[in-house]
């Protein structure tokens, strides 16, 4: 694989200031976690936008959340047709291998994956619209979404599609056999929120009403 | 969606806590972020592994990063054909949209994914040979790498197999024309890593010789 | 303008092998950098001192940074009267055009423009006095400061003036209708710092205390 | 002043890495800085862009460049009317207390302040024109530069300009006395480069061809 390069320099920096400072006070812990192994109450499914820190806004360190990180953070529903499934692999791991009790999915203000998903619905993103579109073709997970939007101008409908997409991932987990029973027997809760970048703003789905609240 | 629940107290918490605190400090940050969009400098693939912190390894705030989390942080070859691509969408979209300049893999120590593809090819795991073992046909993106190790004990193939697997995941992203063309055009640079999670170590993959070695 | 001469052979040298190296391994950084324009986070305030290297002490790269320079880190007060205010300028591009969420003044032990003014309020440096002296006039903007100064020998005065003339920065800075605004929405953040050169230590201005810590 | 707030965690673990790596392994070059104070051999006047960091273009370490920084590296003429002289106050401490050999101009591509000029003098930025703005009252400095460009689109006279403010700081240099008997006795040599962000270019001012050439 001769493509590979060096490391660039800051970061290698950055790398050695770390291991000087943050792993040299917390080297008991990291050597526990590689002996004992990882035991995470809970898996979060998150954006891989660079905006949106999990471990930030909840304070979490090193162990406590299995996270799977992908465009939109969508769930497929259950499939076994077809190849690679990297999301439901995930799923399947922290749920049967890891048996986390919370599964969280964590949508987010300024999504460009929602963003495009609507732009392609709408019709003004024709060449998503290609079966090349790696990024099309994932975005279809959030088509049903798009149809069972309200009237509005397009950005509070855009909003309204970013908080659908984690509905409909929480539809689409249920689909899985092994995450419905654990769900039934009480051993796993699913949970659905929404972040606002800029306002720091939290909010949570809420089956009763349908609606997502401020936590 | 009538299964999801309220989030658990001590998130409830900490999220409060976080807003008063972090969010408040660096809230000017967080508002140009939201309104000015994300200009991430690099994309890493790394594990869902909880005990993985790509931002605290490398001292990075957010803004910095576009993060994909999968299981062993692999990379499947370019392939158009079946549905959802979730990995290829998110590598798409880094390449495409955001235009990162590095794109970097980053493997791991203890990895229960590369562990698993290891004990399946040896004959140790039937239940993930299953058509419908969603993590086993993850992990059939890495059987090549398995193919490959040298002689040694297993705890020894394993952790070949976990360096081979970076390795692979480099070979796979160059089959994307679109990874392979901002590559040879020098917009894109490939880095390999492997960390320790308990020593705290770090290596790079060096193209010249084809082992990893310490940064 | 005929007075320009080459520059020296051992820059030259300097610059071909940064190209070579440096720039060959960031390249798709830096053309981002060119296309996509620059996104800093913080604005710096440091001085011209050339062992002041503010981009080392944070681990910061390009784009991260807009760093104004000029003797003994000062921002004068707000006046539009008179002609070409460099810093002002500086300050008013980062916080209106590049909206920086974070403007750091970065005081330094030993500093010559500090010690000058220090001198030249004790009577010790009458050339400081005269109307044609630039480094005299650029610190009256300090004169305030000594004013303050407590009792103590020359040396501990001398340190008191160059946290003093963080201080008085940060005050002036509020005098900016501009940066008033940003600082008062919330958009903008103010800090303090003071940097031993010899000890490598960075205290923070506590404004509950009045103080400098250690950070 | 009781607006200062507390340095943004990641700056913090940052400079803790730093503390415990960059600055450790340099220690004693930092006291010695420290107790014999600065020798700088050159000064360097370059943009305060965050994209432009001449320490790593030169392969500088500390204490080898004494370096201002503002909008456009310009030098204005000398004037000792008016009241605070940042660029005019830099120049003379390092001409006459440091007595730096070198005093190097370094203009770059795709400057917001050139960029701004540029605007301003074709009528196309009104708001520049005002009294009370920083930025357009310190590039008026560069006005005479924008009366000497030659015929072109908009984008090849922005960049003849970039040179033009070099060239312009240079000629302004030549009007402080302490500069002009400085150069003119031999113990000062003046250069003007142009830098290119993207390509990682530089260029020199050649003073008897009158135009830029790669070094």
């Amino acid at each position: 694989m001769e493509h590979a390069r060096p490391l660039p320099d800051y970061l290698v920096r950055r790398y050695h200031g770390w291991k000087a400072t943050g792993y040299e006070k917390n080297k008991g812990w990291y050597l526990q976690l590689a002996e004992d192994g990882q035991h995470p109450r809970a898996m979060v499914v998150s954006c891989c936008d660079s905006r949106v820190h999990v471990t930030s806004i909840f304070g979490a360190d090193q162990g406590e959340f299995f996270i799977h990180r992908n465009i939109a953070n969508l769930i497929p529903p259950a499939e076994t047709g077809g190849n690679h499934h990297g999301t439901s692999a995930a799923v399947e791991y922290a749920v049967t291998a890891l048996k986390v009790s919370h599964l969280i999915v964590l949508g987010h203000s300024s999504c460009g994956g929602v963003k495009g998903c609507y732009d392609m619905c709408s019709g003004n993103a024709p060449e998503l619209e290609s079966k090349d579109s790696y990024v099309g073709r994932w975005m279809d997970i959030l088509r049903p979404g798009f149809e069972k939007l309200g009237e509005g101008d397009d950005e509070s409908r855009v909003r309204q599609l970013e908080r659908e997409c984690v509905v409909i991932s929480l539809e689409n987990l249920m689909t899985f056999p092994h995450v419905k029973s654990a769900v039934e027997a009480g051993r796993l809760s699913l949970h659905g929120l929404w972040h606002d970048i800029g306002a720091g703003d939290l909010e949570a789905y809420d089956p009763a009403s349908g609606a997502f609240r401020p936590v």
